[in-house]
C-alpha cells in the first residue's frame, strides 16, 4: 500500500467510522453470534498473496461488526464505559504513524516528556495532592500504564521490594539474609476488601503472596471502614502474618462505594506509623470513578485530599473520561519506590541521557520494557475539551444516573435499589410481591428482569451478587447516552418488571 | 468535536502522517532536544476552555516532532526496528474507534475470535509446531500480549503454578501445604543466559523468585548449548536449588544468537524427563528473529520443529513484521497452563457464553483484564502483505545485512566482525592499529566510531559490550531501509574510522 493507496484507504474507513458513530443506536448493543461464528466466514490460513484494501474492508462490516458489542452505543449500560472521543481517535492515529518501543528518554524524548507532562496537568485536573505531581515535594510522578490491573501489580511489587529493604536487617550475610526474605515473603500479605477488583487477588497470585479479602457490609454502604480495617489488621498480626499492602477504593466494580480514606489512614497510623519501616503501602484505585474527581464537588466529597499520605493512585481515562483503551494513568508519591524495584540495567540500552540521570525512563515505572505514545491522546482530550467539558460531561452523565435512580425510588411497588446511585451507576433488584418472598424468589425475578431487558437488544445491563441478592447494575456513563435513552430503559424495566410481577 | 470536525481533522492528520512518511529521511534519526525542552513549551496546566483542533494540530510538528526520534527512519540501525505500515496503521485506526475493555468474549466475540484465528495463521506461517495452534491436539493457542516482557511474565507464572502443582503433595492439610509452598518457592529457580533479554530476570523479580544467568560464549556464538544447560542445571541441584523455568531465545538482542534447541532438549530430558512432574517449563523468546520464520529456510534453519516439546513461544510482529507496537504473539502448548494460574472470578463477569465454557476468555491467558483489539491490525497486515510479501521484506532485510557485512569483512584493516551477520544485525568493532593496541584503546576507538557516526544525525546505531569489547550493532530492519542507505552507512563508517585511525 503506497502512500496514495493510504491515503484512499484512510479516507474511506474515516467515512465509514462516522458512519458507524452516527448511527450507532439503530445496532443491537451486545453480539448476538454463536461461539465460533468467525471461524466459519474467515479461510484456515493467511493468503499466499497480498489482498486488495476493498476486499480487506468490506470484511469489517461483513464478517467483524457482527461479532462486536458496540460499547459506544447510548444503551450500553453494563460494567463501566470504555468512553472513546473523537480527538482521543485522532491522538491513537498520530500515536501508530510515530511508532516506537519508547523505553528509554531517547528513544523519543517527546514520548516521556509529554507523559509526565499531561499526567501533571491530570494530577492538578484530579485534585491530587502535590506529593503526586512531578514538579512535587517527594519526588513523585505519574506514568500510564495499559490497565489497572498492571497499574495494582506494579504498585505491589514496589511495596514489597519496599517492605523488605525496610524490614529485613542489612548486615546479615547473604545466606542469613535469603532465609529472612525467604522467612518474610512467606508471612507478608496483600489486603483488599471483598469488594475490591479482581486485579489486587491477581496480582498478590502473580507475586506469590499471601491475599487477604476483609468483607465489608451493607451497612456501610459496602465500604472499607477504620475499625474494619483495624480488627484486620489486628487479625493478621495475632496469626504471625505481615501486612504489606492494602488496596483501598474509589469507586468499586459492583457499587461505586468509596473507602473511609479517613478511617483507613487512622487504623494504619495506630497499625504501624505512616513513615515507618514497615508502614502498609496504600495503593487507591480509582480506576472507573477517579474521572468525576475533574469536578471540585466531587474532590471535596470524597475527601481526595487525604490521599496524601497513601502511596499510589490509579485512575483510567479509558474509562469514564473520552480516551480510548488504554490508558490507566499511575501515580507515585516517590518515584524511587518503583524505579528501585524495577529498574534493570542492560548493556544495549546504555545511553549519555540515562547514564547522566537527567531523565527519566519510564521503563523503571512498569512491566514491560518498550511502550506507547499514549500521552498524544489524552494531551488531545485534555485540550479539546477543557477542564470545562470534562466536567460538564461528567455532570451530565451522574445525571442521568441520578434521575434512574429517583423513577426506581418511586416504584418502590417494582424495586428495590439496594445502593446509590454512585457515580452514574445504580444497583437495585426486583421489590418482592409480598414480604414473604424468599430470597430465591427475589432473585429469580431479578434475573428474569435482567435477562429480557438484555433479550431486547436494545440495551445492555449486567448483574452482580450483593450478600447472596442478586442486582442488577444499571451505568450511565457511555457518552452517546442521553436522558431520552435512560427514559426509554426505566420504561422497559417497568413494563418487564410488571410483566414478570403478573406472571 | 462533531462527525464533520472530525473527518476534516482526519483527514488533515492522514495528509500530515503521508507527508511525514513521504520526507522522513530528510529529518535527524535521532532527537536532539534538551531533557526537559517540552515543559518549557507548554502551560502547566490543562485549559479552562476547550480548544479548536487546528491549534493543537500545530502543536505536533512546532513541539511533538522536534522530539521524536524516528524509528521508522531509513537511516535507523540501532536496536530492533519497529516497523509500521499503512495497513497496520488503519488497523490501529479501527480498534481505537471499536474501543472497548474486551476482557470476556461477549464483550465483543469477534476481538476473542480473530485473535485465535488470526493467531493460527501465524503459527502455521512460522512453521511452529502443531501443538500450538489452538486447533491442535494438545489444546494449545495464542494471544496477543502488549511487549515479550508480559509474555515472559505470564509464562512464568503459570510456570511456578505448574511446578508447585506437580510438585508439592496434594494431600497435606492447610498448614503442611502452605509450609511445604513456602519451601518450594524458596528454592525455585528460573534459568537464562547472560544474553537472554533484561525482561526474564524483571520476571523472576516480580515474581520474587531466584534467577540465574548461565554464561554463554563467544566460542558457542553466545548460544546456549546442551552441555552448557547441562553443567547449570546440575550445580543447581547441587546447591539444593530447583530449576522450574528456562527462557531460551531465538534472536538475542545482542548478537541475534539462536539457542541450540535440540541439545536444550537433550539435557533437559536427562535432568528430568518432558512430561514428568516437576519438568522445566521451557519458554522460546523469539521477540525479534522470530518473525523471519515466515521464510522456510528459516524455520529449516533454525529447527524451529523442536519447540514442540517447550511450552511457550513468543514474538513480537511489532519488532519485524510490519505491525505497529503492541503486538507480542505469546503461544502455549496448553491453554489450560494460563487458565489454571490466571484465571479468578468475579460475579460482575459471570455470564451465560464464559459459564457454559464455549468460549475463550483472554482475560485467562494475561496479566491485565481489559484488552485492545489487537488482532485487527495482525489481520489486516497478514492480508495486505500476503505470506509472499512478508518473505520478500525479510529477505530483502535480511540480505542488506549480509551485504553490509560482506562489506566489513572486506576491510579487516579498519573492522572485525564478533558475530553475525545474523537477521540482519552485525556486531562488529575497530581493528587494531596494531596487534598491541589494548582492550582499552581499541574499545575508545569503537566508541569514538559509534559516537561520531551517531554525531552525524543521518543514521542511528546502538552499542553492546561483549566479553568486555564494546561493539556497535547494525540492523538492516526498517521498511524504508534500501540498499543506498546501507551503502551510505557503510561508506560513513569507513570515513570516520580512517579519521580515527588516523589520529
Amino acid at each position: 500500500m503506497d502512500s496514495k493507496g493510504f491515503r484512499e484507504a484512510a479516507i474511506s474507513s474515516i467515512d465509514e467510522i462516522i458512519n458507524y458513530y452516527d448511527n450507532i443506536g439503530d445496532r443491537d448493543v451486545v453480539s448476538t453470534v454463536e461461539p465460533g461464528y468467525l471461524r466459519k466466514l474467515l479461510p484456515s490460513e493467511a493468503p499466499e498473496a497480498g489482498e486488495p484494501w476493498g476486499d480487506i474492508q468490506r470484511d469489517i462490516e461483513a464478517k467483524i461488526l457482527p461479532g462486536i458489542t458496540h460499547w459506544q452505543h447510548p444503551g450500553f449500560h453494563a460494567f463501566f464505559p470504555c468512553a472513546t472521543s473523537y480527538p482521543s481517535i485522532l491522538g491513537e492515529l498520530y500515536s501508530s504513524a510515530l511508532s516506537g518501543a519508547c523505553f528509554n528518554w531517547i528513544c523519543s524524548p517527546a514520548v516521556t516528556e509529554l507523559e509526565t507532562i499531561v499526567l501533571d496537568w491530570l494530577a492538578k485536573l484530579l485534585g491530587l495532592p502535590e506529593c503526586f505531581l512531578s514538579t512535587g515535594p517527594t519526588r513523585g510522578g505519574g506514568v500510564i500504564q495499559g490497565s489497572a490491573s498492571e497499574a495494582v501489580l506494579t504498585a505491589m511489587v514496589a511495596a514489597r521490594d519496599k517492605y523488605l529493604r525496610e524490614t529485613v536487617p542489612a548486615d546479615l550475610d547473604e545466606e542469613a539474609r535469603e532465609d529472612a526474605i525467604a522467612h518474610k515473603r512467606s508471612r507478608m500479605v496483600a489486603l483488599a476488601t471483598t469488594m475490591t477488583h479482581s486485579s489486587t487477588k491477581k496480582a498478590a497470585i502473580i507475586l506469590g503472596t499471601r491475599f487477604k479479602a476483609v468483607p465489608v457490609h451493607a451497612k456501610d454502604s459496602y465500604a472499607l471502614t477504620g475499625p474494619v480495617l483495624a480488627a484486620a489488621l489486628a487479625d493478621c498480626r495475632a496469626r504471625g502474618l505481615e501486612p504489606f499492602f492494602l488496596a483501598a477504593t474509589l469507586g468499586t466494580t459492583d457499587t461505586c462505594a468509596v473507602d473511609d480514606f479517613a478511617g483507613i489512614t487512622s487504623a494504619l497510623a495506630d497499625f504501624v506509623p505512616a513513615g515507618s519501616p514497615g508502614e502498609v503501602w496504600v495503593h487507591v484505585d480509582a480506576a472507573y470513578a477517579g474521572a468525576a474527581l475533574v469536578c471540585p464537588e466531587v474532590q471535596t466529597a470524597t475527601g481526595i485530599n487525604l490521599v496524601s499520605g497513601f502511596h499510589s493512585f490509579d485512575m483510567n481515562m479509558h474509562k469514564w473520561l473520552l480516551t480510548n483503551f488504554d490508558a490507566s494513568c499511575l501515580f507515585v508519591r516517590d518515584r524511587n519506590w518503583f524505579i528501585q524495584a524495577l529498574s534493570i540495567n542492560q548493556a544495549v540500552y546504555s545511553n549519555a541521557a540515562t547514564d547522566g540521570g537527567l531523565v527519566t525512563d519510564y521503563r523503571e515505572w512498569q512491566i514491560p520494557l518498550g511502550r506507547r505514545f499514549r500521552s498524544l491522546k489524552i494531551w488531545f482530550v485534555l485540550r479539546s475539551y477543557g477542564a470545562s467539558g470534562l466536567q460538564a460531561y461528567i455532570r451530565r452523565t451522574t445525571q442521568l444516573g441520578e434521575d434512574f435512580a429517583s423513577w426506581v425510588r418511586d416504584r418502590p411497588d417494582l424495586f428495590e435499589i439496594l445502593t446509590g446511585p454512585s457515580f452514574a451507576l445504580t444497583v437495585f433488584r426486583m421489590a418482592g410481591r409480598t414480604e414473604d418472598d424468599t430470597l430465591e424468589q427475589r432473585n429469580a425475578m431479578t434475573k428474569a428482569l435482567c435477562e429480557k431487558i438484555n433479550g431486547t437488544g436494545k440495551m445492555w445491563v449486567t448483574s452482580t451478587l450483593l450478600d447472596g441478592k442478586f442486582a442488577i447494575r444499571m451505568m450511565t456513563g457511555v457518552r452517546l447516552t442521553e436522558k431520552e435513552h435512560v427514559e426509554l430503559a426505566f420504561k422497559t424495566f417497568v413494563d418487564t418488571a410488571e410483566d414478570i410481577l403478573k406472571s
